[in-house]
């Protein structure tokens, strides 16, 4: 019985047990032509019989291809676990790869010096691309993914500086802007005066892109905004919690409030009961998502819906198509996607 | 600028660029020795100039060492996001691979032939080892790394047929017998009669190894069990809900239900509530893992904790001994560790 500590077989053992060239057990294994079929039997029925496994690292040298694309989320794995919107793009992304017999590689960022490890193993040919998000404004991995010229593409609109002129640039997002802009006009229409702003981190343009459209119906520019009414999350229920506990300090006659995703809306809720704030007839809540925490909540929120399934399959959909795995429905070439925010009303406005 | 489309710079570009040979270029790239310092000095800036990383396609043929590990989940990612125990093992996992540079590469299975692909991928020489766990009995996997001699550890006992007899075989389990029948004990002490069990999937051992300590603490051979009082659940809080509905049409006149996990004793006491039953009062319920579910529940769960995170890391820490990247405290070589498993007595029994 084979044991795990035995090493694996190597092209050179099967060349022996064959009574062949190391070149022509490579040749065989890599499908290259000139070999006559006997010979070919004979190599075929060594590499059975040793259980041989041709080493990517040399396969990798011939086709360049290695079956595997990466999917980066710049977060710890605490973060990653804790928000549905991961498992939710991921299901997306994993079911589109399998589709196209891609393996689905998650890699997650616990410390500042992960990023230098995991550029290493993305330059390092392990993996035919990259899917890659939840980026921070000043993130590494985009420079890292360019460098090594591995076909890459991004979950939300990539943010840092002199993105917008790198022309085969590919992501997808859905519109924040006007998904954060209908959701607070619906708070103006059902009579809100007084319209507070929870706020994901400000170095993602998801975030930024939603105060933007906060702004945008409130009719002022984001250095306008009257401060006491804006609060800094982090896109954690916890964070929700906090920053509506500073927002009724600071604010005390606030009717509505407007969380940059579900979670921290959800947070939100947490407070307002805590505090003795009827939702909606005291402060109306809206979020950003539509995932379960939206529908789980008390009462069930009002959320602005991204297809975070679906857009997780348009982005594996893109990195196969540059990588030459997938053709798209017509002759263009790949280019970035943006889905539609649609607003979805519940009990909690 | 730089853009996706442009491939990575090769060997042959920095040799040309050097003006030495592709062959000199490799030696330094892979730290041979007998390259003149000079040379080494012209190489390197000219890696530097065109940013070239050394593939490690052709890294890998000298060194042998990816840097990267593979933890194998056999579950779907449907299941791997909702199932606290998973987050808690891969956080463990992640920050010993993480202290010792090594990057973490998640893989779960979302079908069948997921199995044969992450089978190629982990025989490529793209990691060098991989963690597997939530193995089912007849999986394909362990024989996969097997035959690619790829350093492995399991996360819980193995189970698959001839298994005892691989000296070589690392895991780590908890005392998950041990663990049931402690758990049972509790419900007996606490002077009820008729207790059920809802189980995980058998063909994994540890939901086995419940079932077992379950029959032990009875007095009873596992096929000697009341049958009407066991009900098979698949770890999830769906799973849960349902088995104790069956339990409570078998048996209305239960008195207590040991769960194989906190997931399906959260499920359990869904269906009990509904049923207008009181937890504890007219039926104690116990899970297994202490987890979040089960301080969350209501009441609170009562259950047998191993420590999922410490594990985690043990597992880890055994496959970087086994690949020679750690060193144990002692001189011996690495081997399976069983943790135990001890009782939390909360609200719910």
């Amino acid at each position: 019985m084979h044991t795990f500590r035995e090493s694996r077989p190597t092209l050179e053992a099967v060349a022996a047990h064959a009574g062949v060239s190391r070149a022509t057990v490579s040749r065989v294994v890599n499908g290259g032509p000139g070999v006559r079929e006997e010979i070919r039997e004979k190599v075929r029925n060594s590499v059975e019989e040793l259980g041989y496994v041709p080493n990517n690292a040399a396969r990798t040298l011939v086709t360049r291809r290695t079956g595997a694309v990466a999917v980066v989320i710049a977060e710890p794995e605490s973060r990653v676990f804790a928000d549905p919107f991961f498992a939710q793009q991921l299901r997306g992304i994993s079911r589109e790869l399998a589709d196209h017999d891609t393996q689905l590689l998650l890699m997650m960022l616990e410390r500042q010096k992960d990023y230098a490890r995991i550029g290493r193993y993305l330059s390092a040919g392990h993996v035919d691309g990259a899917l890659m998000f939840s980026l921070h404004g000043d993130d590494p991995l985009p420079a890292m993914a360019r460098r090594s010229g591995l076909p890459a593409v991004f979950g939300g609109r990539p943010g840092w500086p002199g993105a917008e002129e790198e022309a085969d640039l590919l992501y997808v997002d859905t519109d924040n802007r006007d998904g954060a802009r209908q959701a607070v006009a619906h708070l103006q229409e059902r009579g809100r005066r007084t319209i507070a702003v929870i706020n994901g981190p400000l170095d993602q343009t998801s975030a930024l892109d939603r105060l933007h459209g906060y702004c945008d119906a409130l009719g002022v520019g984001v250095h306008e905004a009257n401060r006491s009414l804006v609060a800094q999350g982090d896109f954690t229920a916890e964070g929700g919690e906090r920053a509506m506990a500073r927002l009724l300090d600071a604010a005390p006659s606030l009717d509505a409030v407007f969380a940059g995703n579900d979670l921290m809306a959800s947070g939100a809720l947490r407070t307002l009961r805590a505090r003795g704030r009827r939702v909606p007839e005291d402060v109306a809540v809206v979020g950003y998502d539509d995932l379960e925490p939206a529908a789980w909540a008390s009462p069930p929120l009002t959320t602005v819906r991204q297809d975070v399934e679906g857009m997780g399959g348009m982005m594996a959909e893109l990195l196969l198509r540059r990588i030459g795995l997938a053709v798209g429905t017509d002759a263009a070439p790949p280019a970035p996607v943006i889905t539609p925010a649609t607003l979805v009303v519940r009990e909690s406005s």
